[in-house]
């Protein structure tokens, strides 16, 4: 019997790079999708394409966070726009939402549990990424810990590993390695924004472009605005 | 100005009592209630009455969890009855919904960080309980530990404090201080089941009945059945 795995997927480059890694591990995946009103969730749609081109078993889930606190979730706050990676690395961004991670890879213990699932994949990335708190080692190492004692699975002495292989690496190793796994980078979504196509000035653009240009890849969306100084 | 805190509310006594225990520490307390479709959502009407009694600030949240994987979220997973003490503590029974604690903790943190409150109340209890993993003192540990790294807040040296005031508290010993506090038992509710007066019989009610009988109080709520051999 295969061992099973739950991968967190958004629809971006590193969740769905992180989602084939998984795959190319052995695992039989289930990729758990949240749809908890991002002002991209055109993300979503990237993100069941993928998983239906995979054959792949997969849930959406909504989520309602009502109070807010992120550019994100809340129309009158400005999702930066044009900022240089120092800027970036100064501080955490209004596009943080409160407790995000911590909220995602609980729903993920859920189902892994109810699955028996061993794993839990996240494609959080403390390199190339725009300062989040919880895409830092000491963040999942702590988690780790946590779920242990917080579940059914941990009390019997079963473990729940919390997986993050792109943890370390730089946006152009992700994309290369991205590129060797065959991940359809056209269908992938990093926007921020939600319009038609992305709109290349976000963080998330940005991080994008600049990966796809030191990595000496073209990306194959077509953006609103290039981002030459990255 | 006044320490804010948010505190976990489902309706029944435990957090009902933590909630009063938030306010007289002088907390200025938002509470956050989950319909996470729960066979016994009739807790959420209770928890709605407490906070509109007390002209409090709260949140109903709907959570989604699909997968199941609890007698009280599948209708086809019997809760259990007529479990006496020593029956409740031997396994963690079907009325476990995996990671449940982690997960509203979860929504709780987003919650406080939007607000900037310092704590978070949980009505955990660790003694007479139903030998669920994530009331225990080691999972909450881990859990502030962890959540310290995961926020922002906790990024820029803020604490955010996971309060179980009841923790270690026998369910004689709730109920005693509840009635100081004047906490409205009759308007509480424990009952897994969702019907119109509690069962008597499921774990939660035969605990809270074992818990005034040996407070000498009497529950004012009217059950289906007593049980007599808690």
């Amino acid at each position: 019997m295969k061992r099973k795995a739950v991968c967190l997927l958004s629809g971006g480059l590193d969740s769905t790079t992180c989602l084939y890694m998984a795959r190319r591990e052995d695992y039989e995946v289930t990729a758990l999708v949240v749809n908890y009103g991002q002002s991209h969730s055109r993300e979503i749609k990237s993100a069941r394409e993928i998983c239906t081109d995979l054959d792949l078993p997969f849930w959406v889930v909504p989520l309602t966070l009502p109070w807010g606190g992120s550019a994100l979730l809340d129309p009158h706050l400005l999702i930066p726009m044009g900022r240089d990676e120092k800027m970036m690395q100064k501080e955490i961004p209004a596009t943080y939402v409160p407790a995000r991670n911590t909220i995602f890879l609980s729903l993920a213990a859920s189902l892994a549990e109810v699955l028996g699932a061993e794993s839990i994949f996240i494609g959080a990335n403390a390199i190339d990424y725009s300062g989040y708190p919880d895409c830092r080692p000491d963040y999942l190492a702590a988690y780790e810990r946590m779920i242990k004692f917080g579940t059914k699975q941990g009390f019997n002495g079963k473990k729940l590993k919390i997986e993050a292989p792109l943890l370390r690496l730089s946006k152009r190793t992700i994309i290369l390695l991205a590129a060797s796994l065959k991940v359809p980078f056209e269908k992938t979504w990093s926007c921020y924004q939600g319009k038609e196509m992305p709109c290349g000035d976000c963080d998330a653009c940005r991080i994008r472009q600049k990966g796809f240009q030191e990595a000496g890849l073209e990306d194959p969306l077509i953006y609103y605005a290039a981002s030459p100084n990255v």
